[in-house]
Order: C-alpha cells, then sequence, then structure tokens
C-alpha cells in the first residue's frame, strides 16, 4: 500500500483543477476540472466537465490522450470520480480501464446513485487518497446544498432604515441606502444563478434585475424569477433582460424544487417585503443580507412583515457572518435556522 | 503684558481641578473647580462649587487662604469666573480684591448675564488665560447644552430585532437582546440625570428603571418620569425607586424645559415605542442608542411607530457616531439632526 501522501504537484494540480472547473456552466451538474499527472508530476492532460450529458472532467481529461498514455499516471480531480452509469458510463471505470494508478479528489460524492467511485477504484488496486481543502467543498457548495436539500440555496436580501421600513408612508423609497451598498447588491444578483421578485415589486417598482458591474459588461446575468399570481406588463423592464423571463406561483417549496430541476442552484430573493417574509415564515431563508441605512423612517411600510412569531418563544434567531460598513450604511449577514 | 504660556504646574492644576468639580453635584449650575497657585507653582489651596446658592469654586478656594494669601497667586479654574451678582457676587470681583495675578481658565462661561469675567479680570490688570482643552467642555457637556437649547440633552433608546420590532406579536419581548447589552443600559442609566418611561410602558411592564451595576452599588440613580395620561399603580416597582417620582404630560418642549429649571441637564427616554417616537417625531432626540438584537420578530410591535415621515424627502437622517458589538447584539449610536 502507498502512503497517502500528497505531493507539491499535486497540491497545484488541484488548484488548476478548481480553476478548470469554474470554466464549465452552473447547473444541474456540478462544475468538476480534472488533471492527469504523469508519475514526474508533469501535466498530461487537462478537463473540465462542459455540463449535462457531456463526458465529466476526467473523461474530459483523458480523452486528449492516445490510448494507453495514461498508464501509471495519477489523476486530480476536484469530485470523487462517479460510480454511476447515467448519460455517460461511470468515471471510476473508465480511470481504470485508462490504466491510472494514483487518484487523488477534493471533494466526496454525495449523491446516493453516483457515490463511492473511490470504493470502487480502490477494489481495482488504484491508490486513492482525498486532498481534504476547504476550497473543495466552496467551489460547488450551492451544487452540494441542492443534493441535501433539493432546492436551490436561498439568500434573502433587503433594505431598509435602521427602525426597520423599506419606504415612507406614501411609499417612496429612493434611496435608503448609498452608492457602496447597491454596488454591492449588483454583484450579488451577478453571484447567483437566479433572482426572485414578488408581482408587487414589479408592478410598483418596474426593476431591470441585471447585474450592472462597472468595468463588467460580462458579468454574469441571474435568470429572473417573479413570483405571484398578477399578469407582469408587456411593458415591464423585467421583459428586456438577457435572460428568459420564469414565472412561479404560491407554493414556495415546490417552485424551488422546479428550480433546482432546472440547474438553478442559488437564488437571490430581492423583494418585497411580501416575498422576503413568505421565504422567512417557511423556513426557506438559507442567508440573509440585511442593508442598514442611518436613517429612520417609522410609519406601516416595513422591511418585513408578518413572520408567525406569536410569541417571543417563536423568534426567529439569527446567526450573524459578517458585519461590514458600505460607505454610510452597514451590512448585516446572517444565517437562520432553516427548516430543511 | 506676560506671555500666554501655560505652565506644567497649570496645566496639572486643571485636570485636577476637574477632579474637584466632579465632587459637586451636577444640577442647575454647573460643576466647577478651582486650584489657587503660589508663584512657584505650588498648591496654595483648593475648591468646588456645591450646588447652587453656595460659593463658586475659586470663592470657595479663597475662602480657605487668610487675608493676602492670594496676593500675585494664579487661579486655575475650569469655567470662566463669573461676571454676575446672583445670589453669590461675582466671582471676577472676588479675584481681584484678593490680589490674584494670574487667572487660567477652561470652559468660556456662555451665560448671557455671568459672561466675559475674563475681560473684567483684564481690566483690573490680571493676567487672563484660557487653556483649551477638549476635557474642559466635555467636563460640562450637558449644562452647555442646557445653556444653548433650554432643555436638558436627550438620549433615546430603545432594543429591537433586527427587522425593528420591539416584541412578538403577544407583546412579549424577554430577552430579546443578550446580558452584555443589558449591563451596558444599566451603566447608561447611572449616567443620566432623569429617565423618562410613558404610561403604557409602566402599565405594561412595571419597569423598576434604577441603575443596577455589578460591584457598584452606590452607582448614581437617575431621577424618573413617567410621561402621560394614566395613573401609575399604588404597587408599580418605581414607586419603590430611590428618587422620587416625577410625571410629566404630552407637551414635551414644555415638560423638557421645566426639567432644566429643575437641574436635570440629560434625559435618557427608555420606552416605549410611542414615546420614543414622539421624541424622534418633535426633533428633541439629540442621540440614538439602539440596540439590535440578532433575530428576527416581524409583526405589528414595531419599535417606533409613525415619525410623521411621509416621503421619502422627509426622512430623518442619522450620523452613525458608534457601532459596538455587545455579545451578539449591536450597538447602533448615532445623532439626529434635532430641531432645536
Amino acid at each position: 500500500m502507498q502512503m497517502a501522501v500528497i505531493s507539491a504537484a499535486e497540491r497545484s494540480a488541484m488548484a488548476r483543477a478548481r480553476e478548470l472547473a469554474l470554466e464549465g456552466p452552473r447547473g444541474i451538474n456540478p462544475q468538476v476540472g480534472a488533471v492527469i499527472l504523469a508519475p514526474d508530476g508533469s501535466t498530461l492532460a487537462e478537463g473540465h466537465h462542459r455540463g449535462a450529458g457531456t463526458p465529466h472532467a476526467e473523461v474530459d481529461a483523458l480523452s486528449r490522450l492516445a490510448p494507453g498514455a495514461a498508464a501509471g499516471a495519477t489523476a486530480v480531480v476536484t469530485l470523487e470520480p462517479c460510480n454511476h452509469t447515467g448519460r455517460t458510463g461511470p468515471c471510476a471505470v473508465a480511470l481504470i480501464e485508462a490504466g491510472v494508478a494514483r487518484v487523488v479528489y477534493g471533494s466526496a460524492d454525495p449523491g446516493e446513485a453516483s457515490r463511492n467511485g473511490s470504493g470502487r477504484l480502490r477494489a481495482a488496486g488504484i491508490d486513492v487518497t482525498r486532498l481534504d481543502e476547504p476550497e473543495a467543498d466552496a467551489l460547488i457548495a450551492d451544487w452540494l446544498f441542492v443534493q441535501r436539500a433539493g432546492r436551490p440555496f436561498v439568500t434573502v436580501k433587503w433594505a431598509q432604515s435602521l427602525d426597520g421600513r423599506a419606504a415612507a408612508a406614501d411609499g417612496t423609497s429612493r434611496w435608503i441606502t448609498g452608492p457602496e451598498a447597491r454596488a454591492h447588491v449588483h454583484g450579488e444578483r451577478s453571484a447567483h444563478d437566479a433572482i426572485a421578485v414578488g408581482t408587487g415589486t414589479v408592478l410598483a417598482d418596474d426593476p431591470q434585475l441585471t447585474a450592472r458591474i462597472e468595468g463588467r459588461a460580462d458579468a454574469p446575468q441571474p435568470i429572473p424569477v417573479v413570483f405571484g399570481d398578477r399578469a407582469i406588463p408587456e411593458t415591464a423592464a423585467l421583459r428586456r433582460h438577457p435572460r428568459p423571463l420564469r414565472t412561479a406561483g404560491h407554493e414556495l417549496d415546490r417552485e424551488l424544487r422546479a428550480l433546482a430541476a432546472d440547474g438553478i442552484q442559488s437564488l437571490y430573493v430581492e423583494g418585497g417585503p411580501t416575498l422576503a417574509s413568505a421565504f422567512i415564515r417557511a423556513g426557506l431563508a438559507d442567508r440573509l443580507t440585511v442593508y442598514l441605512a442611518p436613517t429612520l423612517l417609522g410609519g406601516p411600510r416595513t422591511a418585513l412583515d408578518a413572520l408567525g412569531v406569536e410569541t417571543i418563544d417563536e423568534q426567529r434567531r439569527l446567526t450573524v457572518t459578517r458585519l461590514e460598513q458600505l460607505g454610510s450604511d452597514l451590512l448585516v449577514e446572517a444565517t437562520t435556522e432553516s427548516e430543511q
């Protein structure tokens, strides 16, 4: 038995494999990268997954080599090779057939059907080692969440005055928060697969829901999802969004499962109060980002409405994970004890 | 003319004079301390003011010396000697008659009737110098505020969930904030001359309104002031407060002037939502201290109610002067643009 020591060449190949992974799309499948190393640590081939129905990363890398060229090589892969025949054959078998001597992988495969590729590899006499770095799971955190929860990871965002209002009595709200907070929101939009608003917000504010980031005209754009019954006007700014508009009904849990089935791993819920409160009330808010503006508004336009907290024992305690000053505003990031 | 240079002995006498000042009571008059120095810098006498109707600090110090003993001496006083005959004669005259050669003072006297004691001293040939340190005005900040505004300096405090609620739907609220935040509140109570609540809070919560500070059984206790019409029950915990209870009506401005006339320089408004909102709405909140608990409550029990902000241009912008984590809570201190 070989020692479970990981060489410097393997570590650096893993970092490269993560870069390769990000060249693939987010979707139903995870982003995975692979590097095939010769016994002397030099790179023989690189590969990454390009989305459901296309070869997995390690198979993509092997396909770039002449038959027999991977004999005795080491495969460095960001995710445990699968043990599952889906639209493609099991990667474990492809690695065994290629004559690979060693496999170093990052994240463990959580899939019911696909997992334990490492066991299959070991049974074939291949040395298998996990390189357990925080970057491994972070790379596919949302995908791992979807595998566990069956729905996208949900961030609920709102901006409010210090006293918890989203607008003045007449509904006007521009601008409570400053330019730094608004720029931060555009970065968040771009970092999510989809962005959700209620029909009320569409009708009241006519938002574009695009990620507008200075100097990044090619910033990824989230898919706009409008929750609610009311019709979206033909003239709505949303209809000019670069991604096709989706609509969703009131059964949040079912709608979220449908989004996950279409490869949406993360959802950014941007408002308004009705939709944000519905997600929190249903225990479907995994992360909150609250932009607190140094102002008081008072009055009826609260940023959240009823959350079903009838008595203090039912309060929804948060764990604050980050506090950041953005210009004169304060960003509070928190996690909830969601009811997945 | 002598140079306006301040000696090390004079600086250290001023620090001592500030200590002496704090031995006197807060009230209608400022806290003032004085030290008389011999020409060689040694201390001849110390004094401080003991409240309205008693000698001012410099006169108190001079009274400890034999006639003629202050000839050629330097008087170091935390506040400009007065030029006013009230219940006591003008300090400027007392210093002139004592034959003092030099006066070093801290804060300028802002009083209409009492100011320009330094002019009168100079006219008598005495060398007068102001030692302009931030500690000077800080010592009597609330008193200076009262002189300018004609009312106490008002701090409005509340505790809320992140979403701006003071309680769950049924009114229960114990404990939103943690022990660190609650200990901080007791320190704040002790640092104010009086503490205000509405009758609604007295009836709902039966608060003690005492400053309970671990290891400080002798912590100064604020005078409790109850605003509103409803009767305070004979059994209310407030009635066992060590300071006599005051009551006040709805005309906040008039009530504040009455408090100032009775020597209350600072008021800590502790609730509930109705009273806090009334002070803010009236432009009578000079400083806000908001304890934000990492929890969500939703529902109708907002920590503030209407503030008269009908449209966003009327929002009440704040300047955040301090952000502090207290256990798992966050303290936001801010100033408002009050309408004094």
